[in-house]
């Protein structure tokens, strides 16, 4: 017997440029929280599945204005920077790094204040959705426990990073490890407490490698990470050629790319995760393809930071490894459907140009338009192949994580496809009913 | 004595490039819903005023978290499209045209139909804070005075213009005006209509001449709406330049630009607001200025369709006219949150350029970043004057049409600056507690 049966209709990726819709099926879910087959109507066993379930009560009907979609999975986000979201956006990356940036993560020394603010940003990340979450922390071994712990009691899938940032040229003495080897030796403390709790618990919580990005740190940093990973087998996280000023600053520091340095110390792995990407050239493209680390695309915020758009279609079509990130707060939500949209209106910008003074052959860059199945595919799919996890998709097999949402138009009948198109441009974190993670409910609407 | 008073921190705009913010004032409204004065906590007179208002109920005292805006002013929206919102944006102009917008239209022949769509429109259009808002309709009369009595009945200060659009090369069969004679008819039976109704309220709800744009329309159409726009002293709205396909059209079949048409037939008026312009040359701009007509401007649309980016900076330097519109159903929702949001970012956009494998100097145009006080004052102040009403600021002599917003967060102490900040980038629906249009509740969060 089933342990939970879902009734509705349903639409998750079937490939990086299609979404299957699935009206009035049957989702069957286990004891351990995973999906062991989905139901049409004109399957013999329909009724009865649908019936017994019902009688002992492990049914969730949905409404006819409801619909069922994967939990997104959020590739590259700062849960400490969540109190600033919205914040300072109009300055460079360097001013806002440091006169906003590094005097609010150091204020996680307290580890009450991260508790604090973790507690709260779990639950945001949650109620807009996203069910796993790839996370930088700070420098601080407690407050990043912290972060785990309250990613575990919420029910929220969480890879957890403890920051490496000890090049003094490029940190502020307030903030920042003292050393190399403390670095080093507080990242292997963080990865033992954490293995520690993920005993504990049947939830996903993952240490993650975290050199914060090339300009904050040393050589012997690098060194020591890269053998933790490769010890632990842990993924890595960290910042790629974000934008002009960090792409420029290993050519002028190391005289090579910032993908060539990360390479250098063994850091691109398959279970690497690399943020933005946006200055990436095609060689450094074709080193991540051979490396298969993955692209944390992250939309909004780089606009604020990136200067210049990632060509995602192209990254699609040659086979690189790509997920999505809000990357709070770089981006302004927490919000994976905001940055669904941006992704797409960004790459539509890509494809027309923006400066409607040069003709329009020369203008943009033709055929970079992303469509919303590949957008789609990005924030839910592509998140879990680059974490290696069986999620992102409703079918058997796979994780029961997903999201509930409410429609609220019934102005004009319309197909499942477009239903699908309506949902992802409107759905706002108002239209979310409940989530579930391995099939527990982990957030409901009030 | 006051009719109305509210307590509490209030943001508008000071200029272009301004807002202010005012904490802990109260703001005095008379019985016909104009703002009387506004009082700091140091005024002689503050604590009198405020405990009478408190006394004879006339107190609307904000509570710690919410903040007082001005009411925003949607410049350009087709009301009609609104059950399409979210649909087809990946389709090129002609295509969402003719496959989805204008069966959609059509269907407005039937007026109850229309009452049902307009009804919840104009609810949508308040609940995102909107106070003001210039509409299109469809060209069939009964529902365009379905939409004003909406209008009225809910408490929108409404402009709705009547489409015309008969030129049979560029409109289908099934959705066009006869001929230019029943247009023009048309037209000037709406206006009277609308007069007629104008007079039964107190509410703004002003007819709009309305060519849709210059590819639908006929030389003797434009020369009657002309005449009717003088006759009646009415506003004028219709679309500019939108695109590569509609400004090349003008030049194709009339060897001029789209702006010249319309001066052309004297439809280039201080109470025109014209859409998009994102094709606009200098010339045009410059003959747009001399003519004191507004650009509504529309980022989030234009991305879809408009094929480059506005200068809103450069204008703004120059002294044109413009004001910000949600562009319903080319934007997918109707919120100009988000379309402040767009309009900072397609201008940071144009700024840095899309294309990183172009070296960072020759990538965009320079210094055409706006910042969030620009996009706040195109909301408020920029609607406000285009339609030559004494709204959009917070202020003595201005009309009482604001909204009061909660804000969540409390993790960190902010300025008032920042609060503004993360206003404007966090509002979302679920956030606006009520709205007020001259003094009066016309919607409060449920
Ligand atoms: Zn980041
Ligand atoms: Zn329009």
């Amino acid at each position: 017997m089933e342990n939970l049966v879902i009734h509705g209709t349903y639409f998750t990726s079937k490939n990086m440029n299609e979404v299957e819709s699935h009206e009035d099926h049957l989702i069957c879910i286990d004891r351990c929280g995973t999906i062991t087959r989905t139901l049409s109507p004109t399957n013999d066993e329909y009724s009865q599945i649908l019936n017994d379930a019902r009688q002992t009560e492990r049914l969730i009907e949905l409404k006819t204005n409801q619909y069922l979609l994967p939990g997104f999975i959020d590739l590259h986000v700062h849960a400490p920077q969540w109190p600033q979201a919205g914040l300072a956006l109009d300055l460079p990356l360097a001013d806002w790094l440091n006169h906003y940036t590094f005097p609010l993560e150091a204020k996680f020394a307290d580890s009450h204040y991260a508790r604090y603010v973790y507690q709260d940003f779990v639950h945001q990340l949650l109620s807009h959705g996203t069910t796993t979450a790839m996370m930088f922390g700070t420098i601080h071994n407690d407050a990043n426990v912290e972060l785990a712990r309250q990613s575990i009691m919420q029910g929220l899938r969480a890879f957890v990073g403890q920051v490496v940032m000890d090049n003094p040229e490029q940190t502020p003495e307030y903030y920042r490890n003292q050393s190399s080897t403390t670095a080093l030796h507080a990242t292997e403390q963080f990865i033992k407490k954490i293995f520690a709790l993920a005993k504990k618990t049947s939830s996903t919580v993952v240490p993650v490698i975290t050199p914060r990005f090339v300009p904050s740190r040393t050589d012997e940093a690098l060194t020591g990470l890269s053998q933790l990973a490769r010890q632990y087998d842990l993924p890595v996280q960290s910042h790629l050629s974000e934008s002009d000023w960090e792409h420029g600053y290993a050519i002028k520091r190391f005289g090579i790319h910032d993908t060539a340095v990360m390479d250098h110390f063994h850091l691109l792995t398959k279970k690497s995760v690399m943020a933005h990407g946006t200055q990436l050239t095609e060689d450094d493209l074709t080193l991540l393809r051979q490396r298969e680390t993955t692209i944390a695309h992250c939309p909004i915020s780089n606009i604020y930071f990136g200067n210049g758009v990632l060509p995602v279609r192209k990254l699609l079509a040659h086979g690189n490894s790509i997920g999505l990130g809000s990357d709070i707060s770089g981006g302004y939500l927490p919000s994976l459907y905001h940055n669904i949209r941006q992704a797409i209106k960004s790459s539509q910008m890509l494809t027309d140009g923006v400066d409607s003074s040069l003709p329009a052959t020369v203008r943009g860059v033709k055929d970079s338009r992303i469509t919303m199945a590949n957008a789609f595919y990005l924030a839910t799919v592509g998140g879990a192949k680059a974490l290696q996890l069986k999620t992102g998709k409703i079918a058997p097999g796979f994780q029961a994580d997903f999201q509930i949402v409410n429609d609220h138009q019934t102005l004009m009948k319309l197909s499942s496809a477009d239903i699908f198109q309506r949902l992802m441009y409107q759905t706002e974190q108002q239209d979310i009913q409940s989530v579930y993670v391995a099939g527990k409910k982990v957030y409901e609407r009030e």
